[in-house]
């Protein structure tokens, strides 16, 4: 059966229910039909002085284009620990539109290891990215605005940082021109959109503790600069409180459920390269004052999300990740070992144990964080108990456990094991967090810091202007901000066809952005492209509605 | 107390409870939260069978630009209606978020007639806008697509018709070039935003029956031209279908409260010029299913707003409304007897007896539709009672009876007497609705007929291209389009300034342009702007959230 029908055959809890499994009462719940909720505000400053749960993160060796199964793996390990009597909430990120009517298929896990109603959380969900897309919007027309009626605060329109955003896969407004047809429109000005989740509001909205802080990062913004170069900011606009008010119903986190009616919150959904690729904080702290567990994910392989996720989100929501799941697939370790793409359905145990220097590498890059780790070997149909056996010699030898798992066919029964094992791990008590860097360490530095001990680089370079805007921004007072790398996903290099565990390569710095409302640097080494386009033949061609109302074609 | 005043100091009932004295049942509410629902599709199924209510039109006298109070009156002869133990449903359109940024003010009834929760139904509401902006902006993004994978379907790039949208005060996007910077960006083209409200998916919105209607209506825009002037569908590009999975939601009916705690539909926004600006059909149509009675509002003076509701809403939905309400206010009237804005605020029987040539005219024209009127004067404290008798002792030799009401101050307390007047009226059972002119008369005698008819003027003209374009879109099909009138909503002429009941006066057309999903041919007289900017100092300069998470400044 396909994840859709899986989906649909399944019985839904309704969405107090579920809430109900971690004691959430039925008034804290804003429905939104039966199946999708909003946690009140009200609540969760009722359980702010709880203890916290166990947090436990999943992320992935350096992917295949197809993807690990990351969220499917966070899925089966939340159903895996309730099976087994831990309550247990899951985190994960919300979709984007947009890409769902490119190229087939959602983001809200597979086979019996998803969370439901899919359909929904696909398209509009509750419509928090819709409030993220008017914020940014409205920030955006508050800036030409402001400069049609005298540019007061003395813009210089070639220097205009703030795009405009719709989530949408739309490639003719990736470099626009904007302001024409006479005086009444404005001024004539380059500008462009990004896709919703690019925007530095996703990437605040997923940092802000609470709806004052979220005010506050949004007044920081930082949208143009002065014919001086002095930057003008979202405050000055006074754009952060209306953008707050069309924020303030999103900011509430979303619950929903997995197809085994546990709870899972489904909050906000930033890049993973020019953002940090996480959940929500609102949600990730919510759901550690509600479960003794809550696993959650981080986009991409472990050099980017796993690296954000701890020098980026925990360092700055005070959490303190207890365990990680390390998703490895035997058809990624096999393209790492050599195999080329036509090739990976064939049993090869040789290149398996060869790929298994990037599954290493990863492995040994968690525990850099002081977090205790276990290899997940997300099992396919066509892996051989040979090259499973080849992983966990290797992870034997590596000294951590590496076990297989089958969430997609077999739901929590799948990965019973796993979760007994996370337990294990996480009630031995070793973990001690902390991040890759202090604050204090100079922002080149950092990165060096990152290419060097993760990715196995033996530097970083960059060309003059770099250098001279990394000290620039260091002097401007950013110098204690975190580095938040944008880099291809497909290897520990900026070469996406370097597979394994790359050594001795250089890191080339092309271009740093500051997101001064995120309070992050964004360094970006290669092309990163934060609108995408449609395929030649979309999958919007063939998305309808049946005679009784129901989405074909979307999954 | 201000609106927002008495909004917040009001007790909401649960949205299953407001439902419920129209007998909807609990299981058919899909809540937003517990003061605001939709209408499940397999509940309105089920009672399509039913017996309709009456359905009673809320329109104006020619408004001045601050408005009559439509929306207010709506709401207070619901409750009034309600308050005699008549079961009574309220059908108003969605405001737009945009304007909300604007200038400050809210469009949902006013004092003691309001609708609720205020805040929510003028920001995100249950998020149509934001999926009518989504299926729109795919369109585009589908356009574009299309001409870059090869342009199969042979577009002329400078007759692209099809423009994109955002709701948003915005005027930086109402002209701008899009596919810049190169060929993986597409090809550079004129291009620009609309208003959401604006788009011809908001119209095809509020005119579907149903989701397959909707489809289809999808299907038939018209989204461009080849170099032969043939015109390209939504439907060639595969585009009605995902279009309608984006929409599926949205179309289910939203019911919130009124401050008496009495059900109001508040479904679809279309623009009362470039649209026909009345709320869903779906809307109305459950309504009536519902309640005894239905009463519902038009945009603008009835000289659009009626017109419109007759001749495209009801014509195409085989609505048959039983009365109407013509409100006016002794301030419009004055205005109209020629007295200066400045001076509207001082007792002036004579320009008051003088302004009723507009009242007069458009009760006069309501009749013509063969629909029996009452007028509401909507009760200012300043009013005196001497103007006020001006206007019932004009009404009395007119033919109709002219009511004070005072909603705003007093709830349905003041609208009892109105209330029991439209009753009458209904009981009557002297209605006899007919649309304006039938189908088969030819375009530009359709629009000379509502020219000559309702606004008293002596002819309408239009450039030789403009009537060739009339023949041409008769000739192509469409010559059984209604007419959809742009102009301005402050004179009967195209000249804002010439009030009362002005004759002799020539319609110029500027612009005819099809709306082929819609069904409707809008006929453009004078300048209409369809992306709205921001004043010098926007409200959302003001608008922030408190310390307990309160919106302030936004009312």
């Amino acid at each position: 059966m396909s994840d859709i029908e899986i989906a649909r055959a399944a019985t839904l809890n309704h969405i107090k229910d579920v809430a109900a499994k971690i004691d959430i009462p039925s008034d804290a719940i804003l429905e939104f039909g039966p199946y999708k909720g909003k946690v009140s505000y009200d609540y969760l400053k009722s359980i702010e002085g709880r203890k916290d749960g166990k947090l436990v993160l999943v992320t992935a060796i350096t992917p295949t284009p197809a993807g690990e199964g990351k969220t499917t793996t966070t899925v089966g390990l939340g159903d895996g620990l309730n099976r087994i009597g831990k309550k247990t909430a899951i985190c994960l990120r919300e979709p984007s539109v947009g890409p769902c009517f490119g190229v087939k298929g959602g983001a809200a896990g597979g086979g019996y290891a998803q969370v439901v109603p899919m359909e929904d959380i696909n398209l509009h969900f509750t419509g928090d990215f819709h409030a993220i897309t008017s914020a940014h919007n409205l920030l955006s027309a508050l800036i030409d605005n402001h400069i049609h009626w005298g540019n007061e605060l003395n813009f210089d329109l070639r220097r205009i940082a703030w795009r405009r955003v719709m989530d949408m896969n739309d490639r003719a407004l990736r470099s626009i021109t904007v302001g024409q047809g006479g005086p009444g429109n404005g001024f004539v000005r380059e500008d462009g959109f990004d896709i919703t989740v690019a925007s530095e509001v996703m990437a605040i909205f997923c940092l802000a503790r609470d709806l004052q802080d979220l005010e506050d990062k949004l007044g920081k913004i930082v949208v143009g600069y002065t014919r001086e170069k002095q930057p003008i900011t979202a405050k000055q606009l006074k754009a952060h409180g209306p953008m707050s008010v069309l924020l303030r119903d999103a900011l509430m986190p979303n619950i929903v459920q997995t197809l085994e009616h546990n709870p899972a919150f489904i909050h906000g959904g930033p890049f993973a390269n020019i953002a940090h690729g996480c959940n929500s904080v609102m949600a990730t702290k919510s759901a550690l004052k509600l479960g003794d567990y809550v696993v959650t994910e981080a986009g991409f392989g472990a050099d980017l999300g796993a690296e954000k996720f701890f020098d980026i989100k925990c360092r700055k929501a005070g959490l303190k990740p207890n365990a990680a799941v390390v998703v490895a697939t035997i058809r990624a370790l096999k393209m790492h070992g050599g195999v080329a793409k036509d090739n990976l359905g064939e049993e090869n145990v040789e290149a398996v144990r060869k790929g298994c220097a990037n599954l290493g590498r990863h492995v040994r890059n968690v525990k850099m964080f002081g977090v205790p780790a276990v290899v997940g070997i997300n099992r396919f149909s066509k892996d051989t108990d040979a090259e499973m056996e080849a992983v966990k010699e290797y992870c034997r030898e590596l000294g951590v456990e590496a076990i297989v798992c089958s969430h997609w066919a077999d739901g929590s029964a799948g990965t019973e094991e796993l979760a007994h094992k996370v337990v294990e791990l996480v009630e031995a008590g070793v973990d001690q967090y902390a991040p890759l860097y202090s604050d204090d360490v100079p922002l080149w530095d950092k990165m060096r810091t990152i290419a060097m001990q993760l990715y196995g680089a033996d530097d970083i370079i960059a060309d003059k202007k770099v250098r001279e805007r990394f000290r620039e921004l260091q002097e401007q007072g950013y110098g204690h901000f975190p580095i938040c790398v944008a880099k291809t996903q497909y290897s520990f290099s900026t070469d996406p066809n370097l597979k394994g565990a790359p050594t001795g390569h250089v890191v080339p710095i092309r271009e740093v952005r500051v997101s001064a409302g995120a309070e992050f640097l964004v360094v970006i080494c290669g092309e990163i492209m934060t609108m995408p386009g449609l395929p030649r033949v979309p999958s919007a061609n063939s998305i309808h509605l049946d005679e009784n109302g129901w989405i074909e074609g979307l999954f």
